[in-house]
């Protein structure tokens, strides 16, 4: 991590939440220290694209006004949270990290918006987004490249990147999302904080600008697992299934997959080591999986801006645009057997957790590149960027399944994550496994 | 009518089943009556690809000793039933009326065919279909064109034109076909028979060659509407839903189409006629719902066929092939977007059957084209056959609702079929009603 940390690194919302309790802070101090982090830090890392400071000062008013009335809305109450631009916010500028949306001042919250502060929890600002969310490398924004906390040099990840950065760089400690491929797993994991994607339909997506509607999940962003967990309790509501609480002892699968050749070896050793207990088992398919989630992100993709194309194709980043181009031209059928390909994946990952409580793998075989790069030479092999950052997270939008991110560690100084899956209902074991790993490997080591 | 028809004309599965009871009847005689039948007609229609006479035979026989030793398995029990050649029948040549499958002969029935042959119906042979069920005028087929048995320079529709010529020849009682876009109901509305697509997923489709997933259906052709219930309650088995009981004065919607202009006003005229108490409701869109089928049927089929086409385009009919051409070339957000209309058309469907029992419409916009026309002359525009036969028919498939043709006349001595749509369950009051109407019709004129 280069330079000063804002004042939530290291501070978990439960902690936090602690701390409202007992008095020792409140919700305005804490909105203060949010939007003071953002003022020192945000020039080096562009997390942020709007920061809305007098609603959210107003807000933390009201909530340190119904905490001293006796009213506790829950552990989000008066914690400041950002969330990534392409989810409406009423009365605060939502741009979709696109030009098409200068100026845009959506008149309603999203549902999950609602939910947040329904349950008390402070919107301080807007992350950047890559461009419509329609892109793994967080680079490409009409309000620029958001820039890892670890290397300003290095790209964040996307799409989720500004959200990523926020967090990893301590200045709000939890932030939210959107992941259609990965797009909260690969920046959570190359800035080196938790990022949760729930199971596909546990959190609405109402008022989400879409990327690809079947493949498309809101989630968070945070320090740790356990407060992953309180805000994915918040966002979910009522739709969430009931968590039989944690397995203390999770039987883990390995999944030892057939195209690991993609990645950096150092990213596949680190990970691998952090699972010395788990049984290996075989997830092959990977390079078909993702031309399956290719052909079906691209299709749906290109059928929500189509008209935007055809009428004012200047106004997107050209990368952008090329790749809407390419998605236009994916065959019917090809979408057709890509569904069907879904199917028979979902059977395999069920049967899988039938016989594992959790599946672990790498979140992204690379660490983070340098923002531009679109080409990585592993082993002398040229390795296009986003395959590199998709491979191993898209499967699990395909699956609907909750994954999550969790540092492990760093190679070449630059942060590594795991990527646990589970069963829909078994995230309370997830999210208490993945913060048990971390406390083991920062034990020896930090 | 030309020419002599065959002993089931006018003989109904109910009157059968009476005679069958008493004793006036055996099954050995009904199947010697269906061969008799086919012998002496089929040249003429070429209703029939394969014939299985001495398993017809046998298993007459053997529905004949149940029968004298008490075991009685419904309705269809000793029924003669023709089944359309794109459905497996174990030990019978299945050919999907393609060259593909010369000679292929399946190991299993189907699961509709295992259904009819569970209630004792007797399967006395295959019937002709446009190849690959992939085409409504049904005069493409490995076996040669069926024809109209009110005019064999005539086409019977398709794809299901051999069951329709069949039945309403009076080789057979009943026949089985299949409806993904208008199959089952063009033919039956064509050659003056009751043709029935249940609703989607009612009956199960294993064992079925496949045109479009989404789409498919298998569905009945009879001479009355109650036959038709009565094999549906067969092929539906526990699926089906509880039908409250026939509702003796439903309320029935007209549905006034804007692309009525599409189709000969003598068959318009003639239908509309026949509902004088229903009250008129706009069906607009209809020319952008028959896209919306294209896009999801062309999408699907080409899914189905890519590799055949790859591997050996040859042994495909050439108007086929180039039709599966043009499928392969639908691109992939362009069938995203057809599901999406076709879910908003499902809810039209819906709120129109909140306000109406049964939605009333012609089945097909004009009477049978002559075998092998590929253009219509209406009123100086020149409309595509295929256009003006799927119109009507097709959007019932994107609803998946039970929908139904009965004959309701003839224009200029080719029969008239109106088209009437219920909700699933209320299949007893689509039946009753579409019975009624024919005697109140038949009653008057003849």
């Amino acid at each position: 991590m280069t330079g000063n940390r804002g004042f939530f690194a290291g501070r978990t919302i439960a902690d936090l939440g602690r701390d409202l309790s007992a008095g020792l802070l409140s919700a305005a101090d804490l909105v203060d220290h949010a939007l003071d982090s953002i003022t020192s830090l945000d020039r080096a890392f562009n997390a942020f694209v709007t920061v809305g400071a007098d609603a959210a000062r107003l807000a933390a008013r009201q909530a340190d006004a119904e905490r001293a009335a006796g009213v506790h809305r829950g552990p989000l109450h008066g914690i400041p949270v950002a969330v990534k631009d392409i989810i409406d916010t009423a009365g605060m500028a939502t741009r979709m990290g696109s030009a098409h949306f200068d100026g845009h001042i959506p008149g309603q919250d999203a549902a999950c918006v609602r939910r947040l502060r329904d349950a008390g929890a402070i919107i301080v600002g807007k992350t950047t987004t890559h461009e419509f969310a329609y892109g793994p490398t967080g680079d490409r924004s009409r309000n620029g490249p958001s820039r890892n906390p670890h290397d300003p040099a290095r790209m964040t990840g996307g799409s989720s990147g500004g959200s990523a950065a926020a967090v990893a760089a301590g200045m709000v400690p939890l932030a939210v999302g959107t992941d259609t491929g990965g797009s909260v797993r690969i920046p959570a994991a190359l800035c080196g904080v938790v990022g949760f994607k729930p199971a596909h339909g546990a959190v609405p997506v109402d008022g989400v600008f879409p990327l690809a509607s079947s493949l498309d999940h809101v989630g968070v962003l945070a320090g740790t697992a356990e407060d992953c967990g309180l805000a994915f309790g918040v966002l979910a509501g009522e739709a969430r299934v009931p968590s039989p609480g944690d397995t203390v002892s999770p039987r883990v699968g390995w999944l030892a997959t057939d195209s690991m050749a993609l990645g950096d070896p150092a990213v596949g050793d680190l990970v691998r080591a952090a699972f010395p207990d788990s049984e290996e088992v075989a997830l092959t398919g990977v390079a078909e999986l993702y031309q399956t989630y290719a052909a079906i992100q691209g299709s749906e993709a290109y059928a929500v801006h189509a008209d935007r194309v055809a009428r004012s194709p200047q106004l997107f980043d050209p990368e952008v645009l090329e790749r809407l181009h390419l998605a236009g031209a994916i065959p019917g059928w090809r979408y057709v057997r890509a569904v069907e390909a879904r199917e028979s994946f979902r059977r395999r990952a069920a049967a899988l957790l039938d016989r594992y409580d959790l599946l672990a793998l790498p979140t992204v075989a690379v660490v983070a590149p340098p923002v531009g790069a679109r080409v990585l030479d592993i082993g002398g092999a040229q390795v296009p960027v986003r395959d590199a950052l998709l491979s191993f997270t898209s499967p699990w939008n395909l699956a609907g399944l909750p994954a999550l991110s969790v540092p492990v560690g760093t190679a070449g100084g630059l942060p590594v994550g795991a990527q646990l899956i589970c069963r829909t209902g078994r995230e309370e074991t997830l999210f208490a496994y993945a913060d048990r790993l971390r406390a083991a490997l920062a034990g020896p080591r930090g």
